[in-house]
């Protein structure tokens, strides 16, 4: 791996799990855990991980690091759910990305094994597991950071259509 | 892809990008942004996403994701930094993780054409960019989410060691 020549390099991930959800399609998923607020599910993770899952009991909130395997290809502009105009595709969370990862703040219900059960989901099932991290405010939480066009943002949209998926 | 088999899969990431920091080892490097306040470096987008970053200038933060590829190898159990005992993994910011993904939340001070200019760094030089995600608090900022052990830790430190790194 060279850092002057990112282009030229390449890093295979491994999956580590699989997350279980109610949602088959795009449309109608919400685009955001915040939107899925109450949507329950659960995360199945490796059988060789499990001892790495010890104190998680403790978060009420677990960051999902994820492969979105069903969303479009890469498009450098694009129009938001939230918005009606284009724009910079890394301005956005949408999942049109060069590489297809996607992050979400779940709320952890309770585990079982390596099988956790979690709450406000935004996740399509089926959907491969590439990390979990624990959700801490002191790290994670900036409350009152400017957020550019999503401050001005006047479309209401919860959920998704196909827009930006296969 | 085969969902229902996940430790079967692998998926290939091409970093976007190379982030350019003063840290050129783990040994003093901030353990999160928020222990890195006012550190600057620099984001170097490939040539071919500029177009991709327009209207990020209006966000205060974003996400960096990226590869940390001096990060030791998994390790199911570590003793983080904030804390005296051994810990799983996944309840853990280390960079030991099966797959070495990290995020950062960092401030953007400033961008010209496709660099970007960033502080509160906790990034090693040279880590190459995986994603940039910009950060909105409606959808990231859970201010008083349960941490689990962080909540109770008595360890105040802000920077590594080489506990975590080759």
């Amino acid at each position: 791996m060279n850092p002057h020549d990112p282009v030229n390099a390449s890093l295979t991930l491994t999956p580590i799990g699989v997350i279980r959800t109610p949602f088959k399609e795009a449309a109608g998923t919400p685009i955001q855990p915040v939107y899925g607020e109450g949507v329950e599910g659960e995360v199945l993770l490796d059988g060789s991980l499990e001892r790495a899952l010890a104190d998680i009991d403790g978060f009420e909130r677990l960051w999902l690091i994820y492969w979105m395997d069903r969303a479009g290809p890469f498009r450098p502009g694009v129009v938001p759910y939230r918005d009606t105009c284009e724009r910079g595709l890394f301005a956005t969370r949408s999942p049109c990305r060069p590489n297809a990862i996607g992050m979400s703040v779940v709320r952890l219900l309770s585990r079982e094994g390596r099988r956790l059960r979690v709450a406000d989901l935004d996740i399509l099932d089926g959907t491969l597991l590439l990390d979990l991290k624990p959700y801490v405010p002191s790290f994670d939480a900036w409350a009152g950071s400017r957020a550019g066009w999503f401050d001005g943002s006047t479309v209401g949209r919860r959920t998704a259509d196909d827009r930006f998926h296969r």
